[in-house]
């Protein structure tokens, strides 16, 4: 009953069976590895984008900093949501590598940023008036931190706004199997299709040890961003051990099932939470993210039952207050949690 | 007869034995995982500092760029020997982490930097003149990027002069157990005992998959360390993996096994290059990589057998010139390099 | 008729004779002159503060820059109001001096932050949690950018909130003489006795041609300022003629009777705004700035008078409209700006 | 008898005269007063460069530190004498402004750039290897650290190798107008025709109190130059001082007349050195600045004459030692230089 984060959950074993094939021999170091042409050629493939440059890193914040380096310079505004990651959980990393760009932090239901504040907020800046910073990208996160899905065409619409202003667009895909999943769309529609030049292309959270794929659609900002990701130290002398991971994560869809298994039991424990009496939605659960209301009689009995998870109400304790009264959480399901996972916790819940 | 780079070597088994052990259920992410308490008290054990903090990072350059980070200021000199990898193969990452310090270039034989030339180009630049960027830190390598090992009584005098500006020493110990093995010393002996005061602690090259520890002996930059570790996309959500490979390196003294048998293939390679009409050793072979120079027919007879090594003759083209022509390489041993391989290295070389 | 900004106006004549009477024969560079000696005491003499460190700059940029470099780490947070100078109009000196700092924006009237704000904003981020950038430091901005004054008790709230997390305060004075006069407080009350650690003290707008002066409270921080000041190309050579700029300014309190005759003149003109039928303020004016709304016809009537001042409506076209509508501008005076000027401005409203 | 620095003589009388009559009345702010028109036609026009974009800053480090940092990525080499002021005394403003650029040194005579040793260091980074930071502009100093001049021919030398590599090229010509008089070359064959791409055109050193153009002789970078002067902090709000001494120093060639003074003085001083018993010149003296042996001796006779200016020699001590030992000095005429102080130098010496 482990709902706290996708973050802690194991490697598939198909991830690790990839990283013992990969460890004969020597290999060439650096990313001249043959696994990572193979790689190359399957994430090209899967994004119908024979152009694209790919490269691999080792967590999210990694693949968004650089890839915010790569396109945005150090006199530009970001434009994200309030929530975003980039903003809120890496530590001013986007303001390091860009060497001090600015982000400016846009308003919209359920972490998904509003078309008509982005582009607000853009002409609240005049162009070209050197006492301000200037527009410089948009950066979407999907699935967004309140667990929402864009689909292609909301994405599509925030692109329309940053094409108006010449603005490069990243996709934080750090759940991206589960948007695609969810939206039904191919990954070229929800990327280059839609507007967005660079994608961070989660690994992490669904399935594997530690990979994250950068797709650069437009390769003209490749070797920029080779450099940048050398400067950074994030560029692996052992690259194998993350171009096998990607093999194992692509090969057979394993990055899709995985995700259809984490939405499949996030909306499982949706439906009995909406079934539960006195518990309730915070949003519409479009992926494998839940932000619920439960009573704190039941949060009691689910933490008393072994359930790890998040209250997320500001500053809410537990022990102190009317067990009727209802506390946020978030609950967040990974490619191994079991229908017995949830429904032990419904049924805790309920006890 | 792979001799190009120790990067290139696989991982050994027990470290991927440690990884399938900790690929089980859910465990605390961003290093909140029991492997890591293990390790940080192995690693505070062997180097004898109960109060060392003990980071872990996934590459050599991100161990040296976080370390002089946390330690030089923006307007600091850092003193390296001229050949560091700091300067040379890191693609201005120290500038980057800094915030823009200087790498001042000292020189000094096989890599080493003289203690004298150190204490004369710190006296070169005015201290509390503001026009100049002002003594900063120090960074030796050991094993150095020319193959010698310092004893811990010459890092004792490279921090002689640096007590003297009070200045923070680093060690860069991409092969620290290369170095430790061949030099006899303690594990405190060679660091802290002479002086350093942050160590990047080598794995990677040494059998595992990537892994480097940062040792920082006084723990009052430790935060600041931190932050910066995340700040640059180097806390890794999923740590246990990290953790796992160093508790492998560390059992059983893995690490320094690993070392001896590296060490020990290089010395065996050594002794035959010595005792081979036309070739010579460049400089004594303290560790595991070898500078030897041979004929260009020796050398096309090695590259025709099928041995990887590189040619270091600035220049150096092995078609053309004639045959007894003496053409430098570099020559490195990994904890996998056979005796079957140094012999099969050096047969071919005399056919 | 001049309002559109006091970064127009001339420097007043004592100033233009300081600098003839500086330009005698050699004298010592980069701050070495006897000039800069006389003004350094007599500034702590101002601000009672005998052990200030104190240096001439030539921007307000540099000044509010070079402060916030000094004082905040590059994961620190800068909490400031959403209007701020440091915010809005300084193309993101604040983040390259910082090293990529992040701007927090606390909302208050009139440009003023609003203590309880400041205090719910640093609440949101988890002090200790390396996800996130840490508390950094509070800067105010007294006058404000919508032409409020802080009291000295004001600034003391702000700081009572910033102590509680052990932040350093900055005061961006641009106009500082200008709130000082209007407050009545004295130069220690509005400052270090209120908890400023680092004062940003305005020249330039109030009759300089180009000088402010950076007073740092707390000396230990003095040195790595003199370091940025380097570095960030703000050492001047001939600092002499920065030194005879403020030694004139201090002479005889010119700066408060410059100060207070911009305020004077401000006054002079709300007063017959608020009298003017059609026209109204829109916050009260405490210094040498107003906004007021007067009708498109009054805007045309001085405009055509030939009056200079910045309409601050977004997207106000004077042109098309009805002539009845209100529209918001801004109205600046400075330490030349005479009783006809306000007179005629006035009259040219009403015809 | 002041020879210590040119940066510690007076402004020209001009100068102030012209800073008189610029401060009238109110005037656009931040560069676009009428003066500065005036003063970039008359810039284009006398480099023959129309199209030139062209900004007046206020010192010597901001002009280099400025152009390098629009000029050179973040990961490129800034290859410059060993000498240059770029490296030595700019406290690393260059590695700042460029986001950690790396400064390369090269060696020559009189701190001239060697063409070949240029192009051996070039060649000795690999391009296109990302783990070495990539070249990325040559810096050259004329006059330089030593006081030679370059002609026309031996900038374009330098050129060839930097076009070679695609490098652009930057002049510090903080003492350009000394260079030029003594080269003899119009403005445009010592800078674009001879391949400079940026330089930054002095005016501080030679009779400004604080004023220095950059030119870019192709206008395609100058928006992220103004961007970056902003950014910096380098953005005067009353810049028409700043126009105003450069309209002086242009008019009727007042710049050629000062540098003609100052380096007829320098002749006048090196012709009498060289005929003085027991002194002699270190190198040809081309401009203003002169480095010459005096005995000890001499030394003390000048000084107690009352001459100021340093001595070069490291770890010289004028107090002990023998009388005729010979003691580096270096001598540094200003365009107020008279023959008078020259002579009584001269005198002085004899005594």
């Amino acid at each position: 009953m482990y709902f706290a984060s996708d973050n802690s959950s194991p490697a598939h074993p198909s991830v690790m069976e990839a990283l013992a094939r990969a460890n004969q021999g020597y290999m060439g170091s650096y990313g001249a590895d043959p696994i990572m042409d193979e790689v190359r050629d399957r994430i090209r493939e899967i994004f119908e984008a024979p152009e694209a440059a790919v490269y691999l890193v080792c967590s999210g914040t990694t693949a968004n900093v650089l890839s915010l380096g790569t396109f945005c310079p150090p006199w530009g505004a970001i434009y994200c949501h309030r929530d975003a990651h980039i903003e809120v959980d890496e530590c001013g990393g986007p303001e390091f590598y860009t060497g001090g760009a600015k982000l400016v932090l846009i308003d919209g239901t359920d972490a998904k940023m509003d078309p008509g504040a982005l582009r607000a907020a853009i002409g609240r800046r005049t162009i070209g008036d050197v006492h301000h910073v200037q527009p410089g990208m948009v950066s979407v996160t999907n699935v967004t931190e309140m667990g929402a899905v864009y689909s292609a065409t909301e994405v599509a619409a925030i692109n329309a706004v940053a094409e108006d202003h010449h603005l490069p667009v990243h996709m934080d895909g750090a759940r991206f199997a589960n948007a695609l999943v969810a939206s039904g769309a191919t990954p070229a529609e929800m990327t280059w299709r839609a507007g967005v030049d660079v994608l961070s292309f989660g690994g992490t959270k669904n399935g594997l040890m530690a990979v994250e794929a950068v797709v650069i659609f437009d390769p003209a900002k490749a070797w920029e961003f080779e450099l940048r990701r050398k400067r950074g130290g994030h560029l692996f002398s052992k690259h194998r051990y993350l171009s096998a991971q990607m093999q194992a994560y692509l090969a057979d869809d394993l990055w899709l099932s995985m995700a259809r298994a984490s939405n499949g039991t996030a909306g499982r424990l949706a439906q009995g939470l909406a079934a539960l009496p006195g518990a309730s939605l915070v949003n519409s659960v479009d992926a494998n993210m839940i932000f619920a209301k439960l009573t704190r009689a039941q949060h009691k009995a689910a933490f008393a039952a072994g359930a790890k998870y998040y209250l997320t109400e500001p500053g809410a304790g537990l022990d102190e207050g009317p067990d009727d009264e209802p506390l946020t959480c978030r609950l967040v399901t990974s490619w191994c949690t079991s229908d017995a996972d949830v429904d032990g916790f419904l049924a805790a819940c309920k006890s």
